[in-house]
């Protein structure tokens, strides 16, 4: 499978996107053609630097309004054409995109867009120049790619055929079944975009919206094995426009997007029964099993040190070559570490995950390109595996224990057995994503982890509204809500803190027993039990000691939902949590009034 | 005219908000719910607060899912619509608004709602308050304000009336004739936004987009007009969701929303033949009929010097006060400031204005509440009326000179008389905008100098999409694009220049005699020409001019555009341009590459 991706996805100047593209290991680019325009460079410079970084260059785009023109403005077309074959020529490209008309269609009629392509095939030939002829979502008369195939049949020429954008197919609902009806050798390009399902006029979802495979709705797993199914073996290609993307440093999305492909090859060899040679599939692995550890960092932890007792968990010692304690309760494993980590707040610095096949993950995140997070390890110390997640967290993964504690918890000496507790282990870690981060946060997660999204919501806070993203293990054992925070605050570190919620069997028990311990709790303003009070028929006692313990309550038909918060402590706080029934949500109701209150802190 | 305000608009606590309404001249307040919840004041205290702040309560806000339900459901409705008023009565709000069922409709039978709506009106009434009940563009049901006010007559109730949103009736083109249909006395509350037309989900459009009166796409006068017709006399009450506006200071937000409340209130003076007493119009003014100055600020301002000499500008004399310089050409005038300006480089600190009747201007700004600009002016020089733009831009206005040059030109001294210049004068001003400040810019320019929206575009640039909407008088005298960087560099001050364009006679001659004069104009890479002559059809010898002199082109059905830049000094550039025809664009062809161009720098 060869990779290539249109500059237009990501920033900078048009040198500095070809280096980008080779760094993360694209095969090919298509030249945009406003790119080339604004680069200081001669088309015979561009061609030569493609060459040298081992680039080729697969297509030159958009030749726009080209078709269902009357003859004189046809004239005008073939000398616009013309000039623009012959810089195809300095740049070595045999490769035009065109697209159906938008802006200048006056003839509505299949015949003379064909005749009008043909001609056009003609004078592209006499430059080896072919044509790929696409139908924009909103074309004016030629918008579905059924109908551009029809148009490029009855052109009937060598140097005429299609373009398969998965955008304008998929965001029109146009079923993508007719693709098996155009044969692979008149295919020649394949354009791929994911997006979310937005409703909003095409045009400007197109422009602004467009994802990398894996991020949004469109099943392009299914889109692209049917167009290697139907016998196309040419680049598979990025175009991508995208706000974010475009802000974001170019050498960082070209990676992120390259992942994709990996990802988009694994679901495509997944979903094909007999998938060519040059298919590979990613090693297989299941979701995480649970949350091992999770790692708090700063140059001094006392102040957790001291919220953790409070709330009942056992210190286990010092870990033996590093400045680093293990707390722990139940399954919860919290390591505090000051090793390098001058001038810092405390902050969530790593998390563990459990896994059933380590070298599985392993091999997955080496496929897929992804930066790994680096530990010292000793001979006599269990070897740890991690990444770096696209926010910086370091994310690690270990085979799950047959049973009672991982081996590394042995590395620390000089502690106590652990107490009776309430706390069973982790039920969620939030994880706030600066805004540029969290699509390529989910296909890290997704790709590297086979987690998948849960769901999405929207949480209004004193400064606007925090975004927030699920993503979990099917089972519910690891959930990893990715929360935005609005742009004005995301350049600020500790906007949104992150946090950990641990689960318990009896939170007013836990809540109870750690006040006695000294433990203050996040408070919880008084209106917000009225209006528990007016919303859910509790009884007056129940209402009354959610108001003392300063307890959050949700409900829905599935279950129930009590927890309290700690204050926020650097960059973090904790949650502790009671699930009731089979709730599975995060008190999306108790979430804007808490992030009130951590704004008084 | 009473006015009001959601307290969901703004951003902070709930006392906060209170503070900032009050300041910027709110007479009421309406309470949000979730803000309540969210303050640690009890509702007692809030009633307090607004006391003393001199604000009324006037609407308890959102009750949802009230009617159209089954009788265990309502049974529910009643007990949490109880505690709600008994909520309400020690907050001292008379009024909730009550919106149609989204989320637990079972029953579509206006009966059935009219006589839930009745019920639930009974239990207001010993509680002594009333409904206003809405319907919401999305209602499951009731989505239509007509229905609304038809079941609402069907319950016939004195403690049930309609709350009127002009969102919800206008976003789905609902004819607001039929609001003659309803007496004055049951429309309980109006809420007013305005919003741009976009093809979107209405409820996603509704949360994100609403903008202030006078900002967006709907006709708010003819609305609010048809509503003091039928005799309304309550609050005129802003409910406005947008992201931007929770994002920013609380205390500047509700100035801005007040002020589009003053516009508002003129425009619906001006609407009705027989407007109440209560209304008052603003001072009748034109908008202005030229750019009398432009002002660049620097520390040291030589560098532009030099480059206003080089492209043929006169030094016009030192100001007999101050330590400011003026040079012009033709009916150009640029002053050169260097007071209290240490550590800035060149930026454009303020723009004059040539207006009919300045009086009436300066009475406009007093009535919108628009902070002045102040400038020190001794006995014998011209008084100069300023305002403060929302990016900081000082804007002022002065009367129009008969003939001749303005009076202040003569307090410059020691320079000479103006040598031959094809320069005629300033053609547009291009003030980039923070992305927090465009909507209150809009609002700026439109309700205090009468300029109007021209267009509204987006050019691409090397770091993201650049948007621009240009303010500009009718016969475009005076044109302003304000731009907007993409928001990863929205917080770099010099992110996006500003630029001053003057018109030209001749700009081919201009360019090549400030190139004798030792001018290097901004370089336009070759590919730009290369483009140039595959899109229009010139001579030769004409694109080959373009490309040795730098200039960019553009061309439509109304006739031609030419241009050149300089390059960037400190946060200013200059542009000169010759228009043929009637020509009205700003060369959007060509900025892409004049991005491009300035990143090299």
């Amino acid at each position: 499978m060869k990779t290539s991706m249109a500059t237009v996805c990501i920033s900078g100047t048009l040198a500095d996107k070809l280096h980008a593209c080779a760094e993360a290991g694209f095969d090919g680019v298509e030249i945009f053609e406003p790119d080339l325009l604004a680069a200081p460079e001669s088309p015979e410079e561009i061609a030569a630097l493609a060459a040298r970084l081992g680039l080729t260059l697969d297509l030159y785009q958009p030749m726009r309004d080209v078709e269902g023109v009357d003859e004189d403005a046809f004239r005008a077309v073939l000398r616009r054409a013309e000039a623009k074959f012959r810089l195809m020529n300095r740049l070595g490209i045999d490769l035009v995109l065109c697209c159906s008309n938008v802006a200048t269609a006056t003839v509505d009629d299949d015949a003379v867009s064909a005749d009008q392509l043909r001609r056009l095939g003609d004078l592209a030939a006499g430059y080896g120049i072919r044509i790929a002829f696409e139908a924009l979502a909103w074309g004016r008369f030629i918008d579905d790619y059924r109908r551009a195939w029809r148009v490029v049949e009855l052109a009937d020429h060598p140097a005429v055929g299609v373009c398969l954008d998965s955008f304008h197919i998929l965001s029109r609902r146009h079923d993508p079944a007719a693709i098996a009806d155009i044969p692979g050798e008149k295919i020649f390009f394949v354009q791929l975009a994911d997006a979310p399902r937005l409703s909003m006029d095409v045009l400007s979802w197109s422009r602004h919206h467009r994802l990398f495979p894996g991020e949004g709705d469109f099943d392009l797993a299914d889109f692209t094995a049917r167009i290697v199914d139907a016998g196309y073996s040419g680049p598979w290609s990025l175009e991508v426009f995208n706000d974010t993307f475009r802000q974001t440093d170019a050498r960082r999305t070209a990676r992120h997007a390259r992942r994709s492909l990996r990802w988009l090859e694994d679901a495509v060899s997944r979903t094909l029964t007999d998938a060519p040679g040059g298919l590979q599939m990613l090693p297989d692995s299941a979701a995480p099993s649970a949350v091992d550890f999770v790692e708090i960092k700063a140059e001094d932890t006392s102040a957790v040190e001291e919220l953790l007792g409070q709330l009942g968990f056992t210190p286990r010692g010092r870990h033996r070559t590093k400045p680093v304690t293990l707390w722990t309760a139940g399954r919860a494993r919290v390591v505090l570490n000051e090793q390098h980590a001058r001038g810092w707040e405390p902050r969530l610095a790593a998390i563990g995950l459990e896994v059933d096949d380590a070298e599985a993950v392993d091999l997955r995140m080496l496929e897929l390109h992804v930066p790994r997070a680096y530990r010292r390890t000793y001979a006599t110390e269990e070897r740890l595996d991690g990444a770096v997640a696209p926010d910086g967290t370091e994310v690690y993964w270990a085979q799950a224990a047959d049973e009672g504690e991982p081996g590394w918890v042995a590395e620390f000496e000089h502690g106590g057995p652990e107490a009776p507790t309430a706390i069973e282990g982790v039920d969620h870690v939030s994880l706030s994503q600066p805004w540029q981060a969290i699509e390529e946060a989910t296909l890290f997660y997704t790709a590297g982890f086979a987690l998948r999204v849960d769901s999405s919501t929207e949480v209004p806070g004193p400064q606007g509204l925090v975004a927030s993203r699920v993503l979990g293990s099917p089972g519910g054992e690891v959930r990893l809500p990715l929360n935005v925070a609005p742009p004005i605050l995301a350049g600020e570190r500790a906007a949104l803190p992150q946090h950990v919620a641990f689960r318990c069997a009896d939170v007013r028990a836990l809540a109870r027993a750690a006040r006695e311990r000294g433990f203050v709790p996040l408070a919880m303003p008084g209106n917000y039990y009225d209006d528990i009070a007016a919303r859910f028929d509790l009884p007056t006692e129940a209402v009354a000691e959610l108001r003392e313990l300063h307890l959050g309550y949700d409900q829905d038909a599935a279950g129930t939902y009590l927890h309290f918060y700690t204050r926020t402590i650097g960059e973090v706080f904790l949650e502790f949590v009671e699930r009731g029934g089979s709730y599975a949500g995060y008190g999306a109701g108790t979430a804007p009034v808490r992030l009130s209150a951590q704004g008084r802190r």
